[in-house]
C-alpha cells in the first residue's frame, strides 16, 4: 500500500486499518490462483516472507534530505515488534508498505524486501515478471552501469524492474517532473515486454508497480497478455484521512473504488494537495 | 510431530510428507476456534512464528552423548533454507518437529521455539495453559532451583510446563524407566490443574505434550474442563516406515488413525522395537 | 550512551561521532578485565551481541504519546542497515543507545537487548549484577505483580534491575518528580546489595544504570565492593551540541570529563534546558 | 578452515581448538592492514558479519547424496547457539568453516555467507578481488548461463569467483579428477587477473580459495601483484587427528606449518587416505 497526503502516524495507515497490509501478511484475499506455484504461493493468503516500510521526511526536513527511509525485515510483518513500535511513533506524508511472498528461487533476505530505495526513489512491486529466470541476463544487459550498480538483488524481478526504471530516467539525482517519471515507467514496462517477446515468453506478467520521489507517486496496474485479468489494485482519494476508531477501519473521505485499467500500462498519479 | 523407529532421513519425516509439519506451518486445518485470540491465531491456519526440530544421535553414538540436538529459528519453517538443507542430510531414530503460533505476550525468539531441551530430555507442546499470565508466579514457586534454572523462557507456558516435568523427575541426569516418566508427566498436569483451580481459572487448557529421553517417547492429549474437546492428535505404529514417492506422502505401514483420548490425561507411549 | 537536549538527528549522536556507540560495538577500550569470563567478554573490545536504540517523541507529540520508541536487533550494530537508515532520519530530544556483550547464560535475543521499555520509562545497564544466577529468585520475589509482569527477560540481570526500579516507583503510570525517581533508583541498588549480602555474594557488581521518563534522565556509576574501581562513565553538559564535520567528531560545547563517583550510588541528573 | 580425513565431530574441528574459526570470529590476528577500509575491517581482529559451516555425508551415504550440507547465519559465530548445538552432534570426514568480514557494498545476508554450494561443490574465499565493483559486469559476461544462474550473490566477489570456477569445469554434474579441478581453479584465477588487467586494476587481490567435491580438496594462496605479501594460510597433514583435551588445543600429528606459496597460483591438494 502507498499513502500520500497530510502527514499521518504510520500505525494509522499500516497497522490498524481493517484491511491493513499487516492483515494481508496472513489474510490476503485476492491472490490470482496459479497452479504452477507451491500451494501457499499460488492459492494461499500468505505474504509471510519478509516485509518493508518506507517513508519520506516531513516537508520541513525534505530539502536537507530528500531520500526516503526504509525499514525491512525477513520475519513476517504480523509478529515484528520493531515494526509495531516504529509505526506507533513515525509520522510521514508519504508512506509505502509491502508484505512479500517469495517465489521459488528468490531468496528471503533483507536485500529482497520491498520497498527498494535508490537516491530519492522508492519502488514496490505486486506481481511477477514472467520468465524472469530466462530473461534476467537480457534485462540486465540493457542497463547503464549506474542503474546496474543500483540493483539491490539480482535474484528479484522487482529489484531488476526498479533498475530498469532508474535506467530510463534522464537524470538519476535531480528532481523530475511527473510526466518524465510517467515516461520512464512506460519505458520500463515496454522494455520488459519487448525482451519477453524476443525470448518467446508467453506466461502472464503482472506488473503492479509503485514508485515515488517524495513528491510524485505513480502506480501501475498492468497485465500481459490481456487475456488474463490483472492483479487487484484499489485506490481512493479525498481531502482528508480518517480512521473510525472502533472497530479499527480506514475510511478515506472519498469511498474506495477498484481501479480497473487494461494494458498497455496506464498509471494513476497522485500529487499532494 | 514426533517419530521413533528405524533411523530415517529427517526430510522424509519433516519436509516431504503430504501433511508434513512444514505444510502445517501455513496450512494447519484442525485448529480449535478461539474467538478471544487475534484472527490468525484463533481461526487461521498459520504456525509461522518460528519453528524447531530436534533429534537424538543414532544408537552407536548415543552412549557417548545421550543429549538431543536442537535447531530452532524465528523465521517460518516454509522458507527456511537451513532447515531444508539440514533435513536433507541428517538421519535419526527419534525426531521432534514443531511449528509455532505465538500467543499474545509470548515473544518470538529462539528461546521460545520448541522443542525445549535440558539434559537428555526434549519437550514440545501443542495447546495452551489457561490463565498462564495469572498463575505463572505460582507455577514457578513450586519448582526446585534446578528445574527453575532450566526454564528457557519464562514467557512461555510450554517452557514452564517442561520445567514442571523436570521438577517431578526423581533424578534429572539418570536414565529413567518409562513408568517413572509417565508418573512425572501425570504429576505435571496435576500440578497445573491444581494451581489453576486455586486461582479460579476456568478457561480451557489444551495440554498435548510430547517428551522423550531418547529411548522412551510419551505424548499426551488432555483437555480441561472436559466439556471442551481436546486438540487433535494423530498417531500410527507399524513395523516399517515408507513414503510413497509421488505425490509425496507419508504412509506408515499400519494405517494412521486418530487418537481420541479423553481427560484426565492418558498417554500414548512408544518404544523403539 | 544517552543524550538529552535540543532535538538532534540520531546519526549525529549514535553513528557519526568519533567514539560513537557503533564504534564501541567493535572497539570498546575501557572494559574492566575479568579473567573469569570468556576472553572476548573479559578482555576484549567487543559488544557485538545485539544492540538497541530508544528515543522519545519531540515535545509537540509527547503529550499524546509519552512512551518512548525502541528499536533492537540481535545482529551487531556495526553492520545493521536498518540502524543506519533509521538513524539518518529520526530526530529526537532524548536518545538512548546500547551495544551488548552477552554474559554466559544470558541469551542473545531481541528481548534481552537494551534499552528496556515499560510505560514511559527506558532503562539501560552497563555492568553486571554479581551472583545473578544465585539471587535471581530472591530478586524476583520482592517484586509486585505489576513489576514482575513487566520483566522482559528473566535471563538478564539488567531487565530484572529495571523491574526492581519499576517496583520502587510509587505510581507506574503517572509522571513523577526527579527526586522521586532518584529515590527509586537508590532503593533499587539498595535492594540488590541487601539481597547479595544475604546470599554471601562478594564478587564485584558494576551498576551503571541509565533511566529516563522523557523529562528526567538519571545515570548512576556504582561499584560494590568499593575496593574495586567502577566501570567508566563520561558525561558532558553545555548549551548546545555540535559535531565538527571532518573528521567526524562529537564535541559538546563543554568539554567531556570523566565522572568519578564512588559508592554508594551517586546519580548525575540532567534536565532539558 | 577446511578438514579432510577420518570422520570427526565438527566441534572438535570448528568450536574447541585453541585457534578455532570461532575464536577467529572475534580474535583474528593475521589480517593484512588495509588503511582504505573501515577500521574494523582493515586493522581489526573481527570476522563478525555472519558465518557458515559445510560438510559432506559420511562415505556410506555419499553415493546416494554427493552434495554437501551448508548451514549459514548472519549473526556472529561466537554467539550462535544453533552452531554450538549442531557442531556437537554432526560427524563428517570433510568440513569447511568460514567467518566473514563484509566489505563495504557487500551486504550481510545468508546468501553472502560462505561456504557457497552448487551441485557437489563447496567453495570458500579468504581475501578480496581487487576492483570488483568495476569489473563485476565483465566477470559475469564470461559465464555460461548455467554458471551465471548458479551465482548465489552478485554482490560478493567470492560468489562470483565460485561461478567462474563452475564455468571452467568441463561437466558441472559429473565427478571429476583432481587435475581437472586444479585446471579449473587455475583458469578461474587467470580469468580474474586478465579482466583486472584489461580494466587497469592495480590494487592487490588476495585469492585464498578452497573448493571441494567431497573427494578432492584444493586450496590456493595467491596474491597479485606479487610485490605484496599474500594472506596467511596454514596447513598440516598427518595420519590421525587428535585434540589435547585441556586446554583445548588442536594438534595434528604432523606439526602445523605455514604454506608460503607465491603467485601464479599454486595449489595444495589433499585426498583422503
Amino acid at each position: 500500500m502507498a499513502y500520500v497526503g497530510q502527514p499521518q502516524l504510520l500505525a494509522d495507515i499500516v497497522l490498524w486499518p481493517d484491511r491493513s497490509i499487516i492483515k494481508q501478511s496472513y489474510d490476503a484475499r485476492e491472490r490470482k490462483i496459479d497452479p504452477t506455484l507451491p500451494f501457499h504461493l499460488g492459492h494461499g493468503n500468505l505474504n509471510g516472507d519478509g516485509f518493508g516500510i518506507g517513508w519520506f521526511n516531513p516537508e520541513e526536513r525534505r530539502e536537507r534530505d530528500p531520500t526516503p527511509c526504509v525499514f525491512t525485515s525477513i520475519t513476517p510483518a504480523w509478529n515484528n515488534e520493531n515494526l509495531s513500535r516504529l509505526a506507533c511513533k513515525i509520522v510521514s506524508p508519504l508512506v509505502f508498505a509491502h508484505v512479500r511472498a517469495a517465489y521459488p528461487g528468490m531468496p528471503v533476505s533483507e536485500q529482497n524486501c520491498h520497498p527498494f530505495q535508490f537516491s530519492r526513489y522508492m519502488w514496490m512491486h505486486n506481481g511477477v515478471v514472467a520468465g524472469f529466470a530466462q530473461i534476467r541476463r537480457s534485462l540486465l544487459e540493457t542497463l547503464s552501469d549506474c542503474a546496474y550498480n543500483a540493483v539491490q538483488s539480482f535474484h528479484s524481478d522487482s529489484a531488476v524492474s526498479f533498475a530498469l526504471f532508474l535506467h530510463h530516467l534522464p537524470d538519476i539525482r535531480a528532481q523530475l517532473a511527473p510526466d518524465v517519471l510517467i515516461k520512464a515507467m512506460q519505458d520500463t514496462i515496454a522494455t520488459i515486454s519487448s525482451i519477453q517477446r524476443r525470448h518467446g515468453i508467453t506466461a502472464t506478467s503482472l506488473l503492479n508497480y509503485v514508485v515515488s520521489d517524495g513528491t510524485t507517486l505513480i502506480a501501475t496496474r498492468f497485465v500481459s497478455p490481456d487475456s488474463d485479468g490483472p492483479a487487484s489494485l484499489y485506490y481512493a482519494e479525498g481531502a482528508s484521512f480518517a480512521r473510525t476508531p472502533a472497530p479499527s477501519h480506514a475510511t478515506p473521505v472519498a469511498a474506495a473504488m477498484a481501479a480497473a485499467v487494461s494494458p498497455p500500462a496506464q498509471q494513476q498519479q497522485q500529487q499532494p494537495g
